[in-house]
């Protein structure tokens, strides 16, 4: 028998602030990737940057043999899939309304497909990842917001097709809590993001005493960050450390609520902010513990994403694999 | 063609207080039923009775031409449906640990499926009532306490099989709030229930200004109940119209957590206290619209159960008849 033709899809990550593209295997492996700056880029240049990386990367496969047969493009916000449209972008505002998939597809001539940026990386934790063989499970991405997903009997779950799905950092956890973005107060967003650690220290500071510490000291010279926030918490800072118990208990008292559900007892965590694990988990997993009554003494199980950032860049793969062998286009 | 033969099915929906039976014909019409009290039966009584029963409704069957196939029991609590096992009964704790469908099966010598009672109501509202042709939903049944389950892609969705599912009553809407049966605080148990309404009328009564009320006259003379509440609400009282507004409230932010969870917009709710649906809806749908930022301008669409107490009874006897032509049989 012939050795069967290779063949690689790109996965595409459109994140706020970098475009990264991959050109990955059928069997989940990246074998070559770019990376571009996409922040303060208007739409159509993001277009062109895009197709530019991608085109790179169709040439790196064809010298090694390697036919690429589509891209899967995850973007952060609501997106519309049959129609390659991006609908609201709250990282990339330039692009609310640009047909970005369709006009990819057009100019690479190949098929594009297009999800949300939390189901690629839920895409790609199942894939080669830490989800890898798990039936149901809730994936969170802990980044600037929170993104989250469900995988139910083993595939996405895509809900009624109202153009939004596992919306898990838009529970309400502390009904009357701190403001969301999305308009709502007590968002699990509001406690378990990049942006909810900033704007949670900053409420810790109109606190007397805090003001004077280091969270005080990084706010005055303007290193204000989950990162600089982390550091000080490893430092053994107790308003920092606070942030992060309040992070893993709204992560945990979520998880408990989907828990109960659903009837499921598996979550994976990914996403930068996933990096400050070992300050959650423990918050995370009691109150798990003291608010899923229906959970027996096997308990939950939660684990860290394996994969990263390529978690997001695999599964944009995997989906335009997956889509491409069950002959789908996008419209237009 | 030869007419084909007529068949039914039992479905039995054992409630703390009364036994219920109906023979249910294929297309979910009740054609005979029986009544039995349950509260104070040993375990023993309860199979003999219930056995009872369901031979005279299998004996008024044939007296039509009607061959009764298989019966379904749904049971409040956790039950294992593999061995027709009652594994925790709030309302019945004679049944923990008893293989009531089990023994019914040998005792009939017919199949007999076993249920949760909520999972149950959701089976026979989406065959023959609010629910009907609902590809993805949330059932909520408000009676002593608050059960639960969920639609999936057309199906009764049963999670890991880990004993529980749709636990909807277990979703936590107030951290630290009430307590709960089940251990945790601030369960939508503790707001949408029956025993929510005398325990949150209790705690009013500790107001100062609110024991001189009706509901203080109420509880002194022994008679504070969920349906004493409920008229006292239906005559303006503002305490009473308070607890279900409350209920309205935590009904609204659960549905809220699932809607954006899930991608999905509708539930029927049933259940005896379901019957207080002038009262706590507009505070459901005013909560609901404020805590789903998710959901466009189309919305929720929150129903009532239509089938009132038949639809366990229907559903349960739907349970049979789909089990038996998948060809099940509970183990023993």
């Amino acid at each position: 028998m012939e050795n069967p033709k290779k063949i690689a899809c790109i996965g595409i990550d459109l994140g706020g602030t970098n475009l990264r593209a991959a050109l990955v295997s059928r069997s989940g492996k990246i074998l070559d990737r770019r990376v571009t700056r996409a922040a303060e880029l208007e739409a159509e240049s993001i277009l062109t940057e895009l197709a530019a990386r991608c085109r790179d990367l169709v040439q790196s496969g064809a010298a090694r043999g390697i036919e690429t047969v589509a891209a899967g493009l995850g973007v952060a916000g609501k997106i519309d899939p049959s129609n390659g449209m991006v609908v609201f972008s709250p990282n990339l505002p330039v692009l609310d309304g640009y047909p970005l998939g369709r006009l990819l597809q057009k100019t690479l001539r190949l098929p594009v497909y297009m999800e949300n940026d939390a189901n690629v990386f839920c895409l790609g934790e199942s894939f080669a990842g830490a989800a890898k063989g798990f039936r149901n499970w809730v994936g969170i991405v802990l980044g600037t917001g929170t993104g989250g997903c469900l995988f139910l009997n083993g595939k996405l779950w895509e809900g009624d097709r109202l153009g939004f799905s596992g919306e898990i950092g838009h529970m309400i956890v502390e009904p009357g809590g701190p403001p969301c973005p999305c308009g709502s107060n007590g968002c699990l967003e509001a406690f378990a993001s990049a942006r909810a650690l900033v704007t949670g220290a900053r409420r810790a500071l109109r606190v007397p005493g805090i003001k004077e510490g280091p969270l005080g000291e990084l706010e005055r010279a303007g290193k204000l960050s989950a990162k600089t926030i982390y550091e000080c918490a490893k430092h053994g800072d107790p308003a920092a450390l606070e942030l992060f118990d309040k992070m893993g208990w709204a992560l945990g008292l979520a998880l408990a609520n989907l828990f109960s559900a659903l009837g499921i007892r598996r979550a994976v965590i990914g996403g930068g902010v996933g990096g400050a694990w070992d300050l959650f988990i423990d918050s995370l997993e009691n109150t798990l513990a003291r608010n899923c009554s229906m959970l027996g003494p096997e308990g939950a199980l939660i684990q860290r994403g394996r994969l990263g950032d390529d978690a997001a860049l695999i599964g944009a793969a995997r989906l335009g694999m997956k889509r491409k062998r069950a002959g789908e286009w996008v419209n237009g």
